[in-house]
């Protein structure tokens, strides 16, 4: 069966979503720890980093480098952050944080925000990519 | 003036060495959240990740998933889990760490252990990845 973030790629599950090439895909976590957080997946269902195949692995990060840039923009972030944790979803996703100060790395701060307030930082994010 | 980092990949601090390579270093973390946490740093002394330059930013990740997997074989944990937070030494580092579940993915639990069990560690890692 598929992963939640493959149907997600596949347009079978809706999402606020920020970039996409030929290996990766990103999107606006649900329950963001702040406004922005976003996730950046490969396009192959692997759930532990390490096991993730070249040119996948290597994609992942080029793409978060890209898109940290858009989301230190658009949010006004000190830094953006990032984890991976791995206990959740089996599917390798790479979290980009806007952090205002360290305690800004901790899920426990993660919680769903209104439809108009993603919008608004998906498109905002997305403005600063191009 | 040169960073701590730039010191250590000079020898002019020591440090529990795992692996180096013509763009990166990896060393253990002084103050570990769990025994065999490790460090990887390009051979480049810039802050912020989304200003670290190529090749030097993607070999960071790479070094990182060969570092990871043999973290995993050492310690036995669960998952490799990894941190870019940036509000301390002003050189990119990246943060791996062997996780048991996620109450290890916070700094409060960093703590400084002995040197024999440092050095244990550091040949233990090493162990695997050749």
């Amino acid at each position: 069966m598929s992963s939640i973030f493959t149907k997600i790629i596949n347009g079978e599950i809706p999402c606020y979503k920020i970039f996409e090439d030929e290996y990766t895909f990103a999107f606006l976590d649900i329950n963001p720890i702040q406004l922005g957080h976003t996730l950046v997946i490969p396009k192959i269902e692997v759930d532990y980093f390490i096991d993730v195949p070249e040119p996948y692995y290597s994609a992942v990060f080029k793409t978060a480098k890209i898109v940290s840039k858009a989301i230190h923009e658009a949010t006004g972030c000190n830094r953006v952050g990032s984890i991976i944790a791995g206990f959740d979803v089996p599917h390798f996703h790479y979290h980009l944080i806007p952090m205002n100060d360290m305690s800004d790395l901790s899920f426990k701060k993660a919680q769903g925000r209104d439809k108009d307030e993603m919008l608004e930082m998906q498109e905002k994010i997305k403005s600063f990519l191009s």
